[in-house]
């Protein structure tokens, strides 16, 4: 190929001239609001009235951005950019203008005089763009604000996209946190077979915002034995603030072709079979001075190379004529009028790396993924149905019928290869072992004769860090796949802040008008709060829930399914969303069947409804009570609530309603999915009590039915944080969701009946008492408790 | 010393009595209800009707457990162990029970045959102890359920103790989670002078719950290499199935007397001065078969060393006469009898190595923090508190003052040593840099001239890793100290669930009669949501509050303070507070002071309370309507819609009020620090409309604030998710928390207001559309909102 082996003279000239202007670009959008080609002498009223923005990493993302440009000219290579210093955005849109795609996007601001204004101005400014990469960004797929998650997120692009290289440029600062830190062994997980490849580039920039970096301060050998640990295969190339950039050019053009060598002898290796092993894959560490081409001092002190560096490297410019100056050298320095001609636009020397089209690194459509998306081909839920002779006359585990539900769909994407199912160490766990009839964990390590279901080429993610299997599904989602992550509900909240970062991206990239709706990131907690036997406290938070419901309710969905098909509606359902964020809570131990296939159905369509056969209603009259409930725990208690009253109170009438999709209780107004007041008091009444019992912390159900003279008439029972190592009845009663608190809230609730049903409420008091005292003798739940059933209507 | 080289056989069959003990307690923890010594032969009825629990790691840690007596007793070694995996408590359980601090601190759970049997009996037993370490557990310091803090509360526990050993072994599991990836790089910020060490003892233990391990498939070499990265010296010790165990008992005995050997080298050499460099700590690599020693095989299956012993290896023994038989082989296989005595008590051979009094692990008083806690010498708020000559006369910036306050803390603790500053990078950020007046920043790498307030004894601890900093000041609370953790507010979710475990961990600790209070965890959340002015949505959460307030209120406190002496107030107070999490909610920027220092101090003993100077109350009357609010910037336009109405209504009778402790709005009987029903009323009357300006998520004041006849009268403006890269005032205006809303929020609901005020009401809507117009055309705040202040009394 042409271009490996040394640079000529001219391409390193030309590299340099569309690094200077990248530069050049960025340090714009810092700071000027005009004369933005230096056409004049630099005055006060061309620089922004208030100076926000970063500096450090723009010169080195740059050059990576320059470089990147060469390789996929060079080799056509089909390939995206993951960028992860929290504040480059000035060089990545640098980047993105300079090659056309952000004018393209964003037709006012293209590539002349009046588009470099604009974008100059629109950086950091009311109803601009953010100092780090997001929706509005051309070719990128993560929302750069919280750091940690870009190297899971390149190799989320990356599976199943065997012609893809995704680059993942990682700060040193961000190399500091945890999920990135867990993110160097995904490698063990990629299938050069059927996988792109990941390339990461660690950007030694040297400082954070004022600290020195880990990794940067560590002696090579010791960061040379890391990255060897990591399992891959380390190239270097460094720059001092007084190396000339030729030399720079010519080092890190080698590197690249080197990393991009091994890659492609690493895949062809695999692909031709022959058990070649994990490949020891390239990663570059490249090491630039903070802020390198920037300000050399101020008032003596340094600021290239030091942490000074890292925001605005020379402030009160406007006010200070000296600093001034020193702007206007500095960005003369770049020497805008060989790069720009006199419309503004690039040169054509500074456009000879551009890749065309598609390749463009902003044009790249596995960034956009909405545009490579296919509907899933679903089987339907009525596929895997459970018969239900009638309500409660069986049990399944949810969770595993589900896992029938996948491993269909495992096997009707074989070929596709757009369907992965992430889990951390707990698809068996949580009983979707069904899935490995198809297909293996992805394993790319040693196996050994006691594995089971682990192979090269499985589709099947699993690694014990919740955070990698987010990241992974994220990054799959953003380039048009699909996928679900289970994850143990109390466990969930490890990444509640990853997903608030991906829902604000849901959020954002639904305004932004080029880009096209990308899969939702379907997540299913299960083996929840109050099924957690063994391991008690520490494993029961049911708050995930309450954490997302913060979050946009364009974006964000909650689903309770309360038995078997319901939930494999819900999932149905949930595979065929665009542009969200799906929870699913659902049990894997045994669950009574309530609803038969299509009964199941209408109810998710409604998402909430009355269950007319468990209540005691007549026509002719408004019930006395509703027993409502959501989640498949309080579903089975508040059924056998119902049975109580029946039983013991046959002339109330009793409601029961069952709530699948949690918005259906806030009002249209709030949530697309939430009912009109008028859907709202045809099933929970205009006025009378209701007795709510919740799967999570009850609050959430007076916050979602927030109405008009609903709060006080509604009486939550939820999980209230009292939990231990114990039985399943012993659970709900500890936190008052059992079945008799429910009944005696029913008798406490509608007027008039305390005191003829004193007896009653008596009685089961007792039970509740009886219980607590048997439990703690025999470690096991009343036998009237364990061997109950629904008595059938 | 004597022990050293190699061991004697008569020590190795000590050790191995030892270790043959804790398996048996362990397996039988799993099993047994009846019969704990096999004095007679296994019946069903002696078999648990449920077996819950772990058998996995469990022979590995009660190796670890062994070994570390055997050096303990030899060395008269301060020794504390961390107990990383997630599901060894049965081993770790033992290793108490049998050096008789189980018995001393739950005295009938004596070292005895009744001891025996109810320390079986109530392992994962309602009422009894969950699978992994707990607060119940004597010498543990970390909630065991959530994987991943082990090695950063290790670390947490060694800083400031230079005499302690902090032992941490960490599971192959929990090393695949971000925060135990990230955690091993706390050794660049370990003092060798001031601080004590870290062993950690890496347990290669093969497979998770269903898959391999990622490190244990490592090829040995490459995991050198990354141990080596991590900056540490490995030590190997592997036992395959077959290996007997005395050769390793001997190469574990040798690892471990290496590994102490190289820790005081390095210790001395650096306390002996002359700057020895960062030492490269050894690490002890334990590879053991998963359930060693346990069942071989099951039904011809492999169970030892396979996934198929992590839980219960032998199922059914109650039912099938062929398994209780292979399980009373088990057991015996240790030879209960040579173990234990006539009464069940252990032997004295068995207990050879086990050390005395305070050095056993279960005793060690560091891991019973609260023994050690001495109260803060704190030079009380007044000291730092800024003159108010009238309410918003002046500015100043909170968090900023706040450092002069914690800058004082560390100098009058310098000798103590028992206060520490940790934050992700930010403390300089969070304008909380005048702590470096006095210390640096922990740094044991390489120091630069440019670098600034870096050094080796520095006790600031800053790392770009939410969890790491979290992680270790739970260590450093657990063991008695205090601290302070500031972190941006929308990053502090990154931790939302290991506060919840240490939430929990400290409401179950509370419960514990021995254990004493440990220092509150105190959470500085600042760089908040109303101020990210180019960062824009993604460091927009203030969800954080959300999540905590789900647990406990024995344990949560949260408070808002409205400026810089009421911040000093908050923070003198939770610095004194035990078994708390405590989140403080302030901003970094200017903002206006409101209470002078007395005033202060008594607005927040109070805690929530009617700033009489604001509103336009007649004694002799109740206000027409409360104007409350929480936060700083919901606080400054509340003042200002305050002002705007006492201008253009001067006739309505407005309450100001400010809640600082979140708390005080809930019930006396849901928190401790609620408000009688009486109290509340006083503040926000009894049918009066109030306007709540809040912080964060609105709902959150709706559920606190939950009593009767409170919700429909209590109108609450908040952040609603609408963010951007803005200005100030326009991200309160998007959210609709501005002055002018909430003035025309009173005009809506104050009866008989709306058509006298339609025109007043008008002119507030106009300003709000010219500031949507102003702030897009020059992207700053209309200059009568920039620059409005306090018009005064």
């Amino acid at each position: 190929m042409e271009t490996q082996g040394k640079l000529t003279d001219r391409e390193c000239a030309e590299l340099d001239a569309h690094w200077r202007a990248l530069n050049y670009l960025a340090a714009g959008q810092l700071y000027l609001r005009g004369n933005p080609l230096l056409r004049e002498e630099l005055r006060p009223e061309h620089v922004k009235p208030r100076l926000l923005g970063h500096w450090g990493t723009c010169p080195g993302l740059a050059l990576v951005h320059t470089h990147l440009n060469r390789v996929i000219s060079a080799r056509d290579l089909d390939a995206l950019c993951v960028w992860g210093p929290g504040h480059g955005a000035p060089a990545v849109l640098a980047g993105s203008w300079l090659e056309g795609t952000f004018g393209e996007r964003w037709p006012d601001v293209g590539r002349d005089e009046a588009g470099m204004t604009r974008l100059f101005e629109q950086f950091s400014f009311p109803g601009g763009l953010p100092s780090h990469t997001a929706p509005e960004v051309p070719g990128s797929i993560q929302e750069g604000g919280e750091l940690g998650y870009s190297l899971a997120h390149a190799y989320g692009a990356a599976l199943d996209n065997p012609d893809l290289l995704a680059v993942c440029v990682i700060g040193d600062g961000e190399a500091e946190t945890g999920p990135l830190a867990a993110s160097w062994h995904a490698n063990k997980f990629l299938d050069p077979v059927h996988d792109g490849a990941v390339l990461p580039v660690l950007h030694l920039n040297g400082y954070k915002i004022a600290n020195p970096t880990v990794l940067a301060r560590l002696p090579e050998e010791e960061l040379d034995a890391l990255l060897r640990g990591y399992g891959h295969e380390p190239l270097w190339v460094t720059a001092e603030p007084d190396t000339p950039p030729h030399r720079v050019h010519r080092a890190l053009a080698a590197a690249l072709d080197e990393a991009l060598e091994r890659i492609t002898a690493a895949r062809r290796a695999a692909r031709a079979g022959g058990g070649a092993g994990r490949p020891h894959w390239p990663v570059l560490v490249l090491r630039t001075p903070k802020g390198w081409t920037g300000p050399r001092e101020l008032d003596g002190e340094p600021v290239e190379d030091t942490w000074r560096s890292h925001q605005i490297p020379l402030a009160g410019v406007r006010e200070d004529p000296e600093r001034l100056r020193a702007l206007e050298r500095w960005l003369r320095s770049y020497r805008p009028d060989e790069l720009f001609d006199e419309h503004g636009g690039p040169r054509p020397e500074v456009l000879a790396c551009v890749p065309r089209g598609d390749r463009r690194l902003g044009a790249n459509p596995h960034a956009d993924g909405g545009r490579l998306r296919r509907s899933l081909p679903l089987p339907g839920p009525e596929a895997f149905a459970v018969p239900v002779e009638r309500p409660g006359a069986s049990s399944h585990e949810p969770t595993r019928v589900l896992g029938g539900m996948l491993r269909r769909i495992l096997e009707d994407t074989e070929g596709r290869r757009d369907f992965r199912v992430v889990a951390p160490d707990e698809a068996e766990s949580n009983h979707l072992g069904e899935v490995f009839a198809v297909t293996d964990r992805a394993w790319q390590g040693e196996t050994l004769p006691t594995d089971r279901h682990t192979g090269p080429h499985g589709r099947v993610m699993e690694v014990l860090s919740e955070h990698l299997c987010e990241g992974w599904l994220e990054g799959y989602t953003l380039t048009g796949r699909h996928g679900l992550f289970s994850s143990y509900e109390g466990f969930a909240p490890i990444v509640a802040s990853m997903v608030t970062q991906h829902a604000k991206w849901l959020q954002s990239a639904r305004q932004v008008p080029w880009r096209a709706p990308v899969p939702g990131l379907n997540l299913l907690l299960t083996s929840h709060a109050w099924r957690q036997d063994h391991n008690g406290f520490s494993h029961q938070d049911p708050g995930f829930v309450d954490h997302v419901l913060n979050k946009s309710p364009d974006v964000v969905r909650v689903y309770l399914p309360p038995d078997t098909n319901t939930l494999l509606c819900v999932a149905d359902h949930v595979l065929r969303t665009t542009d969200t964020v799906n929870v699913v809570v659902a049990g894997k131990q045994s669950c009574f069947d309530w609803l038969g296939p299509q009964e199941a159905r209408a109810h998710c369509a409604r998402g909430a409804g009355i269950w007319e056969w468990a209540g005691t209603e007549r026509p002719e009259r408004e019930p006395d009570v509703v027993l409502a409930c959501a989640g498949d725990v309080p579903a089975q208690e508040t059924l056998a609530a119902a049975a109580l009253l029946r039983e013991h109170l046959p002339e109330l009438a009793v409601r029961v309603v069952n709530v699948v999709d949690l918005a259906r209780l806030m009002p249209r107004s709030a949530h697309p999915h939430g009912l009109a007041d008028a859907e709202f008091e045809a099933v929970f009444t205009r006025d009378r009590p209701v007795v709510f019992a919740y799967h999570g912390y009850p609050w959430l159900i007076h916050r979602l039915a927030h109405r008009t003279g609903v709060h006080d008439r509604f009486h939550v029972r939820g999980y209230r944080e009292s939990g231990a190592t114990t039985t399943p009845f012993d659970m709900v009663l500890r936190n008052d969701l059992d079945r008799y608190r429910l009944a005696m809230d029913v008798i406490d609730r509608v007027p008039g009946l305390a005191a003829r049903a004193a007896g009653v409420r008596q009685r089961m008091q007792d039970v509740r008492h009886r219980h607590h005292d048997w439990v703690r003798e025999h470690g096991t739940d009343l036998p009237e408790v364990a061997d109950w059933s629904w008595p059938g209507s």
